[in-house]
């Protein structure tokens, strides 16, 4: 379902904008997010086995998607600049996939929600595990990237319904 | 299939290293990937209103996709600083989706390839769409992140099979 | 009229050095800035035509002011970081110019004014107006930005008296 | 003069995008741009003051340009990422003005000119003189940014004809 | 003395993660950071020649700390975004050593310490001083980068015991 | 000894400013830098123990120190941007300091050398080991931060002699 009439980053001229968040509320403010990375089977293993040794893709992955959230102000242009008190990725293995699973959780005191912290690293998580297979599997797929959860803020909380 | 025995980017330690590109030679290299989000058929139309307006949504998309595509190399934590010689991000409207799809093009002489700045271009694209139209709808997903060519290097050029 | 005995960066022994904010009490801050670009006749005619069709130099000098805005504490060394709970960028045509006006306002709830933010978000839009339309004219100038006014702080409100 | 009949940066389509610059020569590029901050007479002497104990405001606003012409391509969204092999900037005092005015050169051997590297140390220097004599005189203004030269490349050398 | 059994960046699981400050207290927190570089005897005298010219070197060095403390969260994987009221950064001659020593003061009303905005200030003015002496010797080394002391937060007061 | 009567950094007039490279020969470069983190004892045995599982404290070091290593031109006001062909941090454990040792080669094919970057590498890596075990240990201390080779470029080859 579709909340709100409006989209909230154009104004009434019909263009972009920061939207004012100077009269928000503070109140703490969580967000969870994941996506995967689909690859062939080999590659996982390939993943799987350098784990064995020192879990480096993983690794990798769940570092620079930490560091990509706190960068989010500066890649989506209408973000605001935002005080960050916890960022943490879990990359977990999914043999069904096949594949590579990303969750990310957010939280901050302040504002305005961190959807879009949390999402920025699930995404650039994906980007980094695609980045260190991709000599062995050109064909990988970066997908299911969606909010999971968000508490805070006036409109309140919001859980992805089952599909 | 998976083309090779490794990954490129872990050393004989299993170490994460930023591979050596210096024997490399300089050719023109370029590199295209899409993505898409999905989203309620009225966040779609909201778009498309607001389109008709000032095109801000798709506008800002655009932008945001190729200033990313600058920033890969502080993005993704092995990945080289590069000289891109051109960035292009085309976003178009698919109701059957229904949401929208990006595509982007990078293109580089240089001494190794552009994958990761075409993928993070439509991956920043698609998070800066799900930012200004989340107050609408929050249950947007982004998904089908994927190389659909490369050319220009050693390994040569690489095209996504029909599926 | 000059107000102060003294630069504010600098200290007791003549070096630069960021002030101390932490006493200064936490009020909203509002400032406003403007400059313009001054161009040929034809240069204008030639970006409204533009605008006609999909707005892009103004839409594209509008974000790049208002990231640049978001930017400011790692341009200009002795600025704090900030969380800029606003930033808008308007640009407008002036035959009599001829030429862009742009007007930035910046809105912070926080213990330092944010007029360095404005004219920052005021000077990344004149330059990124003269990047796309330099092709056609390099004569372009970018000229009169200033500080219109500003609210909130111990120094208190200031306006920008009619010359 | 405008000397083309069209805006680089805008494609057939209207849409903003960064000019591949692949097939254009590698030459040196060379370009020179200047501009002021007009400010109070008893501003400058202040300026001044401070500059024979340690010259700070000068010093702190030459690094500035200088950091902020290498981050040109992170601020003006459709620039290319360049090497540059040499930028300077000089400050001097003008009484007349009075105020301060500032000289960038930026050098580059490579396939795209340097001119928004020059105007974007230029401006940042304004902006970083502005910050630091701010407290004493908010009223400052920062104008006559232009391109004085350039050299190289295939549009060839412009020289600024006198006004 | 080792104060605490455990690596706070490090979860159960024995992944890096960024530590939950949303529950630490606001409060102020200062942290005082020292290191120095030991060079040539004629180094020493060739920068202090350049000082009594203009001071370049030390005030160059200066500024590139205090800019750097802005940037720790971008650098140090885990550390939080922070909105820092004060750097300053002392460099001084020491005929002794023979080199220069830097101290910063980093002061925040905040969640968390900046003992590591204290040592990365200190860290890239030595480093500054390295790359603008290097020409005259190459084999300068950069040491005795520590924490002097810290105030507020739960842990309390730290000093470094005299050695 | 001395190489050099002069301060490559600074101009005739005694002012900063980024030396003029373009005339340089391209050639391969490669630098080479050490340094080091003392800690107690305890200490090492926590990283070394949580190394055992998953090897967070090292491998979130060395990504630092590469990723930095990128940074470089940002952090260091007068070096110049360069296009890294390779970057790679080594860190192993020393139970004579007791602590950690940190190693980074960067190789460039380019006109300048790239001491700098492996400084800057070796810093960032050091910075992330004392900020993921400071709530252990407060009074760790870095140094030893020198340069060990460097080869290519005019001024030819060196190597830090024994001491």
């Amino acid at each position: 379902m579709v909340d709100d009439a409006r989209l909230s980053h154009i104004n009434a001229a019909g263009e972009a904008h920061m939207v004012d968040v100077g009269d928000k509320a503070t109140t703490v403010r969580i967000a969870t997010a994941e996506g995967h990375v689909r690859m062939q089977p080999e590659t996982l293993a390939l993943i799987r086995a350098g784990n064995a040794k020192k879990g480096d893709v993983i690794g990798t992955a769940r570092l620079a998607g930490i560091m990509a959230a706190k960068q989010t102000a500066a890649l989506i242009p209408l973000c605001h600049p935002l005080m960050l008190s916890k960022v943490s990725v879990e990359i977990t293995e999914d043999e069904a996939l096949p594949g590579l699973r990303v969750e990310a959780t957010v939280k901050l005191s302040g504002q305005t929600g961190v959807e879009m912290e949390a999402l920025t690293a699930v995404s650039v998580a994906c980007l980094t595990i695609y980045d260190m297979a991709k000599a062995a599997d050109k064909g990988m797929q970066i997908g299911g990237i969606q909010l999971l959860a968000k508490s805070g803020g006036k409109s309140g909380d919001w859980q992805r319904s089952k599909e």
